[in-house]
């Protein structure tokens, strides 16, 4: 088994996010993945080096180390780890400052940090109108959404919207389609006037029902059948439309977000 | 005005956390940032090439490109961009390849992909689990979380809950102060067999003041007197119940969520 660590003067999703993206590049899946968050004092940077040394110190792997350290003293003091050091900071920042000709700061807090206020309250109010504009429960306020999610039960609608609130910030609501909707094929009548913003998402049969049964195994709701139909009416529905869908059966809710704003041209409302 | 790209075949989500994380150690804000995502062919990495390089044509500044292409002739396609490339394939997995004595793989759709379903199960069930114990509404499910936030209104509970069950698979509830609680400085009673799993939140006063007005600007909700007064009481109920608490009031829900993991040690559901 083979160590690897993320080293963070933060959070640590930075580093986590570039290594596994990286990681997930190779058929080896014994990894043991360990973040060592707020490593923001040379004592704490010690204390980083001489745990990973010691857990390390009889293995025949080398860990594999993930750094996203700003600060000089410390990344000094991390190399001190008998491993692979990826420090992302040494190898990007330098480029970077040549061609801004300019000195980074070399501060800690600043990427996933409060510098901007005006972002976290647009992010709060995203994820707040996702919340209260869930499952179809009040309409009154689809006037302010950026898009209106619409499908079969489990299709990925919530998620999709809370991670569109908390990502880009945008404001994304969501309609399921009920059993009538379908029977008829038709949107629901409280869409109506909101059809541009409407947004489809379905799923194959098969993985809906994976996805139902883990929640209720029994009765139509998790049948073959009844799923069936559900999933070509929903279908039926956004074709006769003109409304844009995307099948999610092979996507991460991060796919099905990023699909659906390159599909849509909606702006997102902050970068992070 | 200098341009960022950043350059992915999936999402972008890797590229642009990064990027962030390496533009923000520079005073420089005048930047415009354009995702290109999915792009998966040869014939969208061309046209990124020709976008790029139009778009900058008659700029005083390079653009900066972060990439994350896993493809090897996408990535030399891009090299033909006039700008600063920074390329983290090109620059990390030479070094795993040779640690791990493996070839990667070289796929995309690999980091945020559907690659484990479990994982993405699991992703919304905690997700699910959130939304149902929310602001206190259910509580049979305590037995079941892993946490239970809890705090005086918009002190960050909801989307720190939210924020812990997308990225961590935590199951986190959360519970508000009533004024109740407030003036008898006391925990709710229908949270007190779950005191073990209590985490507070509190905020300084004159911040959460600016919170709550942008949301009603009306009323003692946002009177300065109430807000201390609450905020007071509300640590005072902490302290006299030994309640773990942090102060979120220059923190992110990043941040929050990081700091939670790291004081409780409550473990991950799964990493992504």
């Amino acid at each position: 088994m083979r160590y690897i660590y993320f080293l963070s003067d933060q959070t640590g999703v930075t580093a986590e996010t570039l290594g596994h993206s990286l990681i997930t590049q190779f058929d080896y899946h014994d990894f043991q993945q360990v973040t060592l968050p707020f490593i923001d004092s040379e004592d704490k940077a010690k204390e980083a080096v001489l745990r990973i040394n010691s857990e390390n110190q009889n293995s025949e792997y080398k860990p594999i180390i993930f750094s996203t350290l700003v600060k000089e003293d410390l990344r000094l003091i991390v190399r001190e780890i008998d491993g692979l050091i990826l420090d992302i900071f040494d190898v990007f920042i330098g480029p970077l400052e040549k061609e801004l000709n300019q000195k980074s700061v070399r501060k800690t807090g600043l990427a996933h940090g409060m510098s901007d206020t005006k972002n976290y309250m647009k992010r709060i109010e995203a994820t707040n109108f996702a919340l209260s504009n869930d499952d179809g429960g009040v309409i009154k306020h689809y006037d302010m959404a950026d898009i209106i999610l619409t499908g079969v039960s489990r299709s990925g609608k919530t998620p999709t919207c809370l991670y569109l609130a908390m990502q880009y910030g945008i404001y994304a609501a969501n309609f399921p389609l009920t059993e009538y909707d379908l029977e008829d094929v038709v949107i629901p009548k409280s869409l109506e006037s909101f059809k541009g913003k409407l947004f489809g998402l379905t799923i194959a049969p098969e993985r809906l029902r994976q996805i139902r049964k883990e929640r209720r195994s029994l009765g139509s709701y998790s049948s073959t059948k009844q799923i069936s139909y559900e999933v070509r009416q929903a279908e039926r529905i956004f074709k006769k439309n003109n409304i844009k869908f995307i099948d999610t059966t092979e996507l991460s809710i991060e796919e099905i977000s990023g699909k659906i704003l390159e599909e849509t041209g909606i702006e997102r409302r902050f970068r992070q």
